[in-house]
């Protein structure tokens, strides 16, 4: 079904590969900018434009507007979002998490977060169950560490929730071919079954209120756009089932230290991860690719590009929050008066604040984490 | 892998076609036939050769010398079988069932039970979850009145026992390839994904024993030998994964009333259900097909052929327990002697004895068939 777009732009749920054109990928999955319509919503709803969707790092949805309109007529969403336990999680994990919380916050609704240990086990040829459960450990502090409500948050990790999904998911499955799948995701015959099998299982927790509370309940998914695929092969088969189809906005992705693409686990020195020491982050941010010239003088007569510039997006995306401070730092760099050096100084020094208490925030989750486990006994929708 | 031999022979675990050719599935599964050595092992442990083999019903096995074998060395092995719950349960469903009970009395082994009701949800189109569970419970009800040792069985209902079956299912699911998958089942590029991963749910019983236990636990399969895909791919893996392979022993199927081919429940008429009452028995009874001639007369002067005949398939496989008087039937059929509506009516008569019997017991189960039900804390190994 959208197979070109797959080999022509490799954002999958797998791979994000080489600089992403958003504004293809809009026209290709068939998402809408977030435009007039939605920011009076957000307003109304909210009082403000949120930082995500003010900095265009949220950018894009479906059925948003939709969601918002149910929402005013007293009909409540849940949010679900996920993490794929398959490394340590980084600050570009974070991003979405927090916009999500935000959402929870102002909205006063639900949260459904999956963790899909089993797609990370099926997907990694290196990884056993063992790897992938002690990861999933680690990350659940970090979700927790973000700051969900407990009272309205739900952790369902797959392997252990797998009872409540598997009905909704041989449901979905039933409704999808093999060539469909094939289409959608690019699986090839050397992929594995259990890949095969697993939109379904990503795609359950889009209709697991609906079941637990007998009715159509609407839901919303904050994530970062290469997860599209999975949405749109649940939309397609919604309605059949007799579920609303599931509505989403989309952030962009965090950019890698390097020079281009998503920032990875595969390679550390170009992500900056949530453990990291203060050495770590000013070693990684020291090294970190700019969109300065090659010496002082160059940098002082030309100026430097924050559009190209992975210490820019970090300030745009979540390190500097005032907007007329980022239009500051914005405007010395082009005009030269900001040298890289000092700028990545002064990010390094707002991550390690950041971090220092992220990880205090992490430590405590230890002693709270099962709380926010899934059990189908406990009521989130208050 | 077994492509060629699926599409000539029509024996696949979803459909059975035409006149049965054992030999040369014998040939094509790669499956050996009960040989003296076998014998041998069953006259040493049961102090004599079962019904069901004798008669050559269960006729071929693979690894049932190793498992002998082990059992010979204190390995104790586990039975496991299974039902998929698509419609009511038929004579030709329990033969299977009485041969496993007879196994577990007189090897005092555990026996875990696999009900597929995701697999008949999956595959058949008209069927919803709530056909199936229905038809689950209804089937429960035969597997119970067999007569299988509570203390010493689990009777596990996939969507309800899947927390623990999916762990093990993705471990298999990950070393199965999609071309792999095609080629064992034939599947193709309009099944459904929820069927092409469902073989690995089947495999897991398989492998659950040794899990739960922490050690590799000798598995025995006695059933029919249209399931003998699933062994095959489970075999290719199982040692891969650090478990035993499983072992076999095949049945034929029951003929139906008609003229060829497995009984089945698309074809009412031709099949005896656990639940039919004694008018339904002898209505069906004397429509069957048989291998009689057109004419008393004919009959008398040259005799009936027994060897095509449904009638006499069931005296041979289940009704008559004697021998002896089977081989006067076999006798006064060839000789003319007994005329199919005698026969007929003898077989209908022992048929109704039977269903009275068991329909007592199918009552009862409903009592106790929550004893049965699989619950991981609940110790079979004893």
């Amino acid at each position: 079904m959208h197979e070109n777009s797959m080999k022509s732009y490799n954002v999958t749920p797998w791979s994000v590969e080489g600089e992403v054109d958003y504004d293809k990928l809009v026209r290709q999955f068939g998402t809408k900018y977030i435009d007039d319509n939605i920011l009076e919503y957000f307003r109304k709803f909210t009082g403000e434009i949120n930082f995500f969707v003010r900095r265009n790092f949220f950018f894009c949805h479906r059925d948003l507007d939709w969601i918002f309109k149910k929402y005013e007529e007293g009909e409540k969403f849940y949010l679900y979002t996920g993490r794929g336990p398959s490394g340590k999680v980084h600050i570009g994990h974070l991003l979405p998490w927090f916009f999500t919380k935000y959402l929870q916050d102002k909205f006063s609704v639900p949260l459904l977060f999956q963790v899909t240990d089993d797609e990370k086990f099926l997907y990694r040829d290196e990884l056993s169950l063992l790897n992938v459960e002690s990861m999933t450990y680690d990350n659940l502090l970090d979700i927790v560490a973000v700051g969900f409500d407990h009272e309205k948050t739900q952790i369902l990790i797959d392997t252990k929730g797998i009872k409540e999904l598997y009905r909704i998911a041989i449901k979905i499955a039933k409704s999808i071919t093999l060539s469909t799948i094939k289409a959608v995701f690019g699986f090839t015959d050397s992929t594995n079954i259990g890949m095969i099998f697993f939109p379904s299982i990503q795609a359950a927790p889009c209709f697991l209120y609906s079941e637990m509370l007998g009715k159509r309940v609407p839901c919303l998914i904050p994530a970062a756009i290469d997860q599209d695929n999975f949405w749109r092969m649940t939309r397609d088969v919604a309605e059949k089932l007799g579920y609303y189809k599931p509505a989403q906005i989309h952030s962009k992705f965090l950019p890698a230290l390097g020079k281009e693409g998503k920032m990875s686990s595969s390679l550390p020195e170009t992500a900056i991860y949530t453990t990291d020491s203060p050495e770590d982050v000013r070693r990684k941010v020291k090294n970190a690719f700019t969109g300065g010239q090659p010496t002082v003088e160059e940098q002082r007569k030309r100026g430097g590009n924050p559009y190209i510039c992975p210490v820019y997006f970090y300030e745009q995306y979540f390190f500097e929050k005032d907007d007329k401070k980022l239009e500051e730092i914005r405007q010395d760099c082009l005009s030269g008066k900001l040298l890289c050096g000092e700028h990545k100084n002064g990010l390094a020094t707002k991550i390690v604040a950041f971090l220092t208490d992220f990880q205090s925030k992490r430590e405590k989750a230890k002693n709270v984490v099962e709380k926010y486990l899934f059990d189908p006994q406990r009521k989130v929708f208050l």
